[in-house]
């Protein structure tokens, strides 16, 4: 509850600071039988890994995971599945310079406010390096998913102001910016070496797909699963905001156009539109459910900011080390493993309240 | 875990379909000592109910608390706090013509597909009726938080095209669409009853601030402030999205803009500009949190509209009865609600991992 | 997490004190499409309430139960079950000789440390009235495990120094201090009414059986099956002891003798004995579990008693009103209901974690 | 919640197996600021660590802690505590003879009949072994207690037949059988090294103390106090019964002989008799909390024992390998680690709930 662990079936707690020793995550819940190895977590980790190309920041990590306990003979148990991955390229010294002041927009301060002290090296816990020990989980996750034949899909879909003009999934991993339009993704990586060569740092959207959700996931009260999905994806650190189908377009229209109509497919019932984004009442009805986060641009950057020391006088900062001008190709994973986390859950939820007899 | 509970600490569990003979909520975790009388929860239950203005539903309901138990001589007693509310005008008769079909942009699909059955009075669980049992509940928790000089107010922000210009919460509560801005609440008046006379319904966005939360309220990773009153505000059936200060403007802003520097204001450390909201890596900073969520137009609409029967066929449907052209003026109370829960708990928590030299 | 919330996904929150308007709760994770009407929980409560025979209190409640949500057209609907029962019989002039004093026994002081007030009608919320609740949650956890073919049956094994010799279950319901054995129960009413007469009370042994338990649930570590059913079983307000199988006798034995050896029954695997009760390593076997708990002497007497005031002052008290001298015979259907409640959510977790090709 | 996680704040998540890579924990809600190293932890890890006697199990583990994260600069920072103790001299060849037969006693069936698969080496994640996480993670709750001033002390009380006479606590830690009397420590050993020489084992009963417990802490309801103690407690895989103050004594007894009478001692409430063993309703009263666990005799024992192999078919086996004659010895620092996990929750769970002016 104090924050570290994540789902209510499926439970992920994870630990690990920046500048620490190491970071890893138990997972509680992990289904039996399921065939698993470092390979299907490394492949994600990769994704999200410092350094993996020159817009992202140089920090080196190899994120190499091992598998503690809860794999037996290439299947796993039943039991906790330890995973811990070891922190290489953790240069302590960079942190020194910020060790007295608190850095705009970062924890800094509301971390020493909070615990009356803190791990100043690199932000510690509140480091975005937590998030390996996310997709490492969340690789898990998805490797359930697609036994249940659900895939998650996510891409950058805007950087500053350069938005990808059309959705073709097979390009994201093609371009170093994970956008689904190589064309935009050249317009993108320029924006974003402009904010590095600037010693700034540039904002973006990240969209998702969750594809061939079964029907009947989520809850219609406090747990819909558009409510979870909120919870997993705000709870990144760089998301401002979360929309799903049109969002905030949603609120100027009028019901007639935005309540989407039923139709037969054969002997499947489909909406003609998706406003809702494969949602009603909070309960997957087996459209593509759609969303997007909002992406604020790093706070770290090597300009010199005005701030406040923490014996409380004004003061200036820069902000040095090794730093991402744009966060969105890196959290694309992050994106996915907190939506695969959500959804493994929820589907572990609905089959536990199954009677025998109507046991799908 | 099924979905009618919220809360890790002052946790509320709510029951109750929309034409059943009652709804309500138990707290679990309410704090002991505190005054309580069935006057405190109602002030928040009338800004809620239906029939309270032209602009809202016309079915009647007094929406009437009862305290069951958890409260003695005035006082809450520290045990469960049950709390309940009879349903008087529920005229199951008006859904008789829709137990057969499902009303697009309602649950009626989705909860048959994920249950097997459906109550058919009205919505059943997934009604927004559902929602009177939050205000109760988050009208305690308002309570606890006025103890702690926390105080949420939410408006009308926005209704389709109309926006308030200006904040001024002391008219909040003079105009029925509850905006902040007296001059924009006649046009958005306009522009509800206008799509009500066409049988139609209009979205809108509803604004929260959260003022004087104190510093250190979340945690730093799943469990951040934004994140769990993503999860909270994300739940109430008609939000669509929701972001934290700037929101997706940020996504198309540089670091230097975007970050709040920091300054001293006599010994309290200030931002001089609030772009992420009160809260810095997912904790409160001490400033003011400020959010919007997007609510949709409602889905219960009188015009003819495509749908499918729960045969399987095409068809239409009207969807007759008493309904809300725009849900905004009577989410307001709840937006504050769920808030509040959220809140509580937060603090709550922070309370539980001081030791006895540090506790505040 | 203030202890009125007892289960993980099949999750009961009680609520309700002695002499208020009612008790009742709401379940959270009831299985959809499970026939339930009232007269499917009024069985087990009529089996606890009070003024049932001459040799429980007097006290003459109905205890009649009122659904009041999760139930459509005569089955669960999968949203939140609320069942309400209303206090009648509650003479609170009974208690204003004791408000200004601590019974012995009695959580009276403990309520006041812990709270800072207490209602004293009749112990409040710590009367053992509060477990009316948990029959009423217990009826429905047994239904859904009947539908698995699971049952349990429980009894008064001793009262005092009478045991029962024999197990007959048929005999159980056929006297009114619920023995397994009839001659003995003879003997047990005598006692108890011995005890009555000198205005004193009496402790005894219920044992519990449960038949069908299949293999597998509970889980290796914190979550073992008798772990669980210690916590319920321990939280009912006159339990002292628990031991499963040979239980403390176990202590005294030898590796050897203790053991169960296995055999094939056809093509089940048994085992000879069935020391272990049903579990081996927290988790089921398909043996029998069987239990006793330790039920302690009702601390309600009228015998003068030596005790100290709220103000600091040392006294004497006389517990008057109406009370039962051996709470065997009404802890029979609780620790049922506790037994029903703890299988049926282990249940629900073991269906929660199976991959499709392995479902059950 | 598939049971490898304790607490319900300051919440425990345990992994590994006994011959895999490692074994340890992360605890979640741990307070900041309470000064932590290794060597706090490793005191209690030494005494439930094997090979530390001629009468334990001659399995060589340093069983040597590192802490991974959650400490900066000799303090606890407030998150996410992670615990990593290498597992050293596995030796899994020991384990090939009883890969295809279910041992006796142990927890080889019920794995494969919930998991579909086992993990054969030395019993996997149901081996004794997981508890060095448990002592590790109960090593920081007492610390927290210190704090406090809440103190815990267990002892073995008997083990066979012979039991300590007297209860004198500064001889616990100078005799290997862990016994507060030592005369009963000499004819203890005695017992169990002739179990040993006969390739058997003996069972026994630990009983432990909570010293100056504050009143108020546990619920009165489901979150009793000995409740939880009673999960935490039964959850250690040896344990087969548990019974507080007179326990199952208290049965044979009268409510006025059992009730214990309050007195004033100067301005302070205490009962003149303790058999409530220091709880009244579930919450504490401030008088010593007194409890016994019955620890059964080890399961795996050299002598050929009937069986029935994975395949179905009747056989036999000796469980070889290095085993443990009596587990008392190494049971009593795990019985306090469990003890310290409990109230450091319900401690924590208590601050939670207080309003501002109640503040203790």
């Amino acid at each position: 509850m104090a924050g570290n662990i994540y789902g209510d079936i499926f439970k992920v707690t994870t630990f690990g600071e920046s500048h620490g020793p190491a970071i890893g995550c138990i997972v509680d819940g992990v289904p039996p039988g399921l065939e698993l190895s470092e390979s299907d977590i490394q492949y994600d980790l990769d994704r999200r890994k410092p350094g993996q190309s020159k817009i992202t920041t140089q920090r080196q990590e190899a994120d190499a995971v091992e598998i503690l306990s809860g794999v037996f003979e290439g299947k796993t148990t039943g039991c906790s599945l330890a995973l811990l991955i070891r922190n290489k390229d953790h240069r302590s010294k960079d942190y020194s310079n910020i060790k007295d002041i608190f850095r705009p927009g970062h924890a800094d301060y509301t971390f020493l406010k909070k615990y009356g002290l803190r791990d100043y090296r690199g932000g510690g816990r509140s480091s975005g390096r937590e998030t390996a020990a996310r997709v490492a989980a969340g690789a898990v996750a998805k490797k359930i998913l697609q036994v249940h034949g659900i895939n998650i899909i996510a891409y950058t879909k805007s950087v500053g102001d350069v938005e990808a003009k059309k959705i073709d999934y097979s390009v994201i991993e093609q371009n170093i910016v994970r956008a689904p339009d190589l064309k935009a993704a050249d317009k993108m990586i320029e924006v974003i070496e402009a904010a590095r060569k600037n010693t700034d740092s540039i904002g973006g959207v990240v969209e998702a797909v969750i594809h061939k959700c079964p029907p009947g996931l989520g809850d219609p009260v406090f747990g819909k699963l558009n409510a979870k999905l909120s919870y997993g994806l705000m709870s990144i650190g760089t998301i401002r905001g979360i929309e799903f189908g049109l969002g905030f377009d949603a609120t100027k229209m009028h019901g007639s156009e935005h309540n989407d109509k039923f139709y037969m497919d054969g002997d499947r019932v489909r909406t003609m539109s998706n406003n809702a984004s494969g949602m009603l009442g909070g309960i997957s009805n087996g459209e593509d459910i759609i969303l997007r986060v909002a992406v604020k641009p790093p706070s770290s950057i090597a300009q010199t900011q005005q701030t406040v020391s923490i014996d409380g006088k004004d003061t200036t900062c820069e902000v040095k080390g090794r730093h991402d001008p744009c966060i969105c190709p890196r959290v694309v994973p992050v994106v996915e493993s907190m939506i695969a986390l959500t959804v493994v859950d929820c589907l572990m939820l609905h089959k536990a309240i199954q009677l025998p007899d109507t046991d799908d």
